[in-house]
């Protein structure tokens, strides 16, 4: 049996280097913060998840009744009910209910990879729940980093390396020759044994610093924590389980 | 004093996420093997190289009478003189010669950051006569990787963090936030010990053994076998030092 390439993707703007297929599986990684806060979500009883690209359309949905959750540089929005940190999820507030939720990034690579046959939404939280998802599905994996402003980021590349070799364990099911899948991986064993530590190197952690968000970072860096495998259905995120 | 920053940019399609000013050092790195050969040709007494974006615009300068390499998949071209290996520029032929030298990625990153104060050409076999010209120069340092068909890639990427390591080693110089620099520096220093045996790991690397092409392998992995820094004058490569 031919075995499931794996590769990954640094940015959205190197997108278009890669040819992804209706076979393909895409993994969208934004660790600070948002597919952290997407899989908090659906942890703590969210129903589903709008993604939408602007404040201006988030505010479109406010006024149709939804929860909105929208953010600039790190300050909530005023009509929004709440910012983009994975925190803001752990309420009964949000038991039940769908939300719109402003990621630009997110929401480019959701729309990148719509040829996929499945696009599903990682971070450390949900690390073996995903890999253990990709194992029961088919084809081949490109995990796809939301980077920071089209930039390569570290926090994002590392748990690509995290995902990669977990998948290669299973290696009658997985192999890779793709660099960008090796480097994730070399990067991730020199960052695995003191995550938190790592974390405090990585650029976008003095960004949220700025505007004392860095709050998060303890939670967006544990591994494990989440059994939530978001996966995108008809433009909106849902629980991978779920009915619909 | 405001130190130097050092930037790693891992693809040309990258290039219009950062900001290249006039008072930028550009750095373009092609290990296998534009930059490499580059090197190699004025460490043999080239007088200038025209990088050339094609192979038909190759033909016209060997229409005009100068020497020209120039390959598709790894087979010399019927026109050329030559192919792109570095060794093809160890021969007396070449000496004094202008060469135009067809290479698409190196023709593409000199193209974009032609907005830079300077830009020069690097591989590990002048890393230390490149650090040691730019610790000379002023500005802020981006190294641009000319990557696999837009895709980032190990050789280059690792090198740029050969090259950030020992600029870093200045550090009251040089400083850098740039994630793309850190995970360079961290790749670097997990292939610095064996460097040949990182070579093998290069998905480049199988590229160039079904063209019979990677005995270049351990000369494109060898450190300071050279003491030339080419830098781009008028849209022509030549030796920093050579008169003009």
């Amino acid at each position: 049996m031919e075995k499931r390439n794996i590769e990954v993707c640094y940015s959205p703007a190197l997108f278009p280097a890669y040819q992804v297929s209706s076979e393909h599986i895409v993994v969208i990684v934004d660790i600070l913060r948002a597919t952290t806060a997407i899989t908090a979500a659906f942890d703590n009883g969210v129903k589903s998840i709008i993604p939408v690209a602007s404040p201006k359309q988030a505010e479109e949905y406010k006024k149709q009744g939804f929860l909105v959750a929208a953010e600039r540089d790190g300050i909530k929005l005023p009509f929004a009910d709440f910012g983009n940190s994975p925190f803001n999820f752990q309420t009964e507030q949000v038991v039940g209910q769908t939300i719109a939720y402003s990621t630009t990034n997110g929401t480019q690579a959701i729309e990148m990879a719509k040829e996929a046959k499945k696009i599903a939404i990682a971070a450390f939280t949900n690390l073996s729940a995903m890999s253990g998802w990709i194992k029961k599905e088919t084809g081949n994996v490109m995990i796809l980093c939301a980077g920071w402003k089209n930039r390569f980021n570290l926090e994002d590349s590392v748990f690509a390396g995290a995902l990669a070799e977990k998948l290669l364990e299973e290696n009658d099911l997985f192999s890779t020759d793709d660099d960008a899948t090796k480097a994730s991986i070399t990067l991730w064993k020199s960052a695995k044994n003191d995550l938190l530590q790592f974390a405090e190197t990585t650029s976008h952690r003095h960004r949220l610093k700025e505007y004392m968000l860095d709050d998060v970072l303890p939670f967006c860096f544990s591994i494990d924590t989440s059994s939530s495998v978001p996966i995108i259905n008809n433009g909106r995120i849902i629980a991978h389980n779920t009915k619909i």
